[in-house]
């Protein structure tokens, strides 16, 4: 199921793509259901903020009405940055499945790994490299338009 | 003008006490002028994201219609959490003010001091210690009315 479900974070990562933003796609799953989706919108909304993450968190708690989400998981196309590391702590998320690492601002692998830093009062368990080439090629390509 | 500036930020914070949320208050500030003034509502609106840092990070962007904040100060009357600093980093915020700090969560002091790390790409010029008894006293009481 994994990789269904991070097809679909694959699908919202285009959605970003096609507007111009970093290809990032997040996807939050409980008991099966997918309760939210969302795409990476920084440069679109001109908003710091809204990266696809805390973009999924939001909508997700919206949901469920609780900002407990414990029995979730984030299927992200991106190794999430240190805000959104720090959101998923804040969520209280229960599992992070991410597609492909990013060597400059990942904080799950690459910088750092903040989330399973025993200074934190939450360690989601953490799945990686689901759909791994995929995101590798769909960043790779929006990297390269940006240089032409 | 740091003391005037965080009145503000306190004001703020006692909207969240009002309404049962820890009381947090941020305000941001450009060429002397106030242009985003936020509270925590995590508890208010049952979102892990509504910290008070990223509420208004989020107003100033739409307000500039920009995500670089870097001629901007944020004014927080607690010293920020992980996912909040990782916002700071984001916006890539000129400086960050702030009243006491955060023994538990804070992310600039108390826990690690992330906004320093050389890992990151950005670091704010950080103040501390304003209006700080202010805010302690406030929060004490927050916290001293929840236990009863």
């Amino acid at each position: 199921m994994d990789e269904y479900y991070m097809h679909e974070a694959l699908k919202e990562a285009k959605k970003s793509y096609k507007a111009d933003d970093v290809p990032v796609g997040a996807i939050i799953v409980m008991n099966n259901k997918i309760i939210a989706k969302a795409h990476n919108k920084k440069e679109k909304n001109k908003n710091a903020i809204e990266h696809a993450e805390i973009l999924a968190i939001s909508k997700a708690c919206k949901k469920l009405n609780t900002w407990h989400l414990e029995k979730c998981t984030i299927y992200v196309t991106l190794e999430p940055c240190l805000m959104c590391a720090g959101a998923l702590i804040q969520s209280r998320i229960g599992k992070l499945v991410y597609a492909t690492n990013n060597e400059k601002f990942g904080y799950v692998e690459s910088i750092d790994n903040i989330l399973n830093d025993k200074k934190n009062n939450h360690h989601p368990i953490i799945v990686k490299n689901i759909c791994r080439e995929e995101s590798q090629i769909l960043l790779k390509k929006f990297f390269k338009d940006k240089r032409n």
